[in-house]
């Protein structure tokens, strides 16, 4: 998935502030899923929401106003409630700019984890 | 209602970024009401909510990381269904940085408008 | 311009927060000048930037999570230092969303507002 | 350091957004060195600068509209060039929100790293 950088995403450091990165990473989860058809909306309708139960984030270097950032996501593994995502930010010349890893644990309406729909972790992992 | 100015407000022009002032009348507009006693958040319980219909807004002066915001905040009129804001935002030395008003619409969940409880009216312009 | 909604640009009243709206109307003026072939970027290391100085935005009817909007942009008018910029922002079913009205000022290095330099008006313009 | 939720830190699945949380932990760190006599602008001015280079951060438990958040700050550890932070936040019942930790790095005009200038250092550790 490709991000475009604008003003709003940038500090008076001159460089994207470092909790934007995560906005990104949402975005790419998202279309990631999409991607394999399971829709985050469409589950949240039915009760089931992922949360983000733990971020890790290495910075490498900064990206800067224009850059476009390409984002790639993989799903390292799952388990009954817990979904592992792993992702790179590489900016335009393909210099390493953020490697991340997201913890996603499903949840119904009531945020307590509950088991991922056997259906939708196939999807998921196919 | 002060607001510090971190990193997080600014972009690479090195000053705040122009939408965030909106965060910041989001603010000033929460505290004036809480003052006279209405709770935003009790009111969206009751199925009451203030939407912002327009904002006006005219950037005079730029703000910069580490500045402390004075925003002033009034109400200037109101109808049926309307709440009409003004706001004047100050920096430290007093020089006027942003002047905006704000129209809030009260609708029900539907996002319906409807006419602001005549309790909270009474007390929102007391 | 296309902007899909994810979880980052929405509030708890389950709508898009008003000012992430600003941040469209960023991107979309943009790539609107892009188009004309001026680049924000080159024109600001060249010491002329345009800021914000007036935003008047009318705020018609919610966007949601999944929503696709469309940005449409236009040039309204030019003055010496100014750039009058008219927006209408419409959900993926053609309901009007947003209605806005930007007026971005060229400024130099130190702020002070400077006459458009000619050959950018021309493409601003063409 | 306390932090109030509005509408603008949250998300339409009710709570606060992930991303948010690290605006949050800037103000935090912010203050806890300003509280020391570390001041982030004017050690900018002088050409040395604290980039967050890992943020690791675990979501316990949901924060929500109308909460406030008390941001505890303390430093773990120092090396050469690196910072260590550690952040708990918990809301207004005392519960348990987030915890997290960051390394920053000191770094000169070229985004490159360099020794935390020696005086700055026992500031921070003292």
């Amino acid at each position: 998935m490709k991000i475009k950088i604008y003003y709003h995403h940038t500090d008076c450091g001159g460089v994207v502030y470092y909790a934007n990165y995560l906005n990104f990473l949402e975005e790419a989860r998202t279309e990631f899923l999409a991607a394999k058809g399971v829709s985050i909306k469409d589950q949240a309708v039915d009760g089931t929401m992922f949360v983000v139960a733990r971020q890790e984030i290495d910075y490498k270097y900064p990206a800067v106003y224009g850059d476009i950032l390409e984002v790639a996501t993989l799903i390292s593994g799952t388990s009954g409630v817990r979904v592992n995502f792993e992702h790179e930010i590489k900016n335009q010349e393909g210099r390493l700019i953020v490697k991340a890893k997201t913890v996603l644990v499903c949840v119904g309406k009531d945020f307590k984890p509950k088991s991922i729909p056997e259906q939708v972790l196939q999807m998921m992992t196919r």
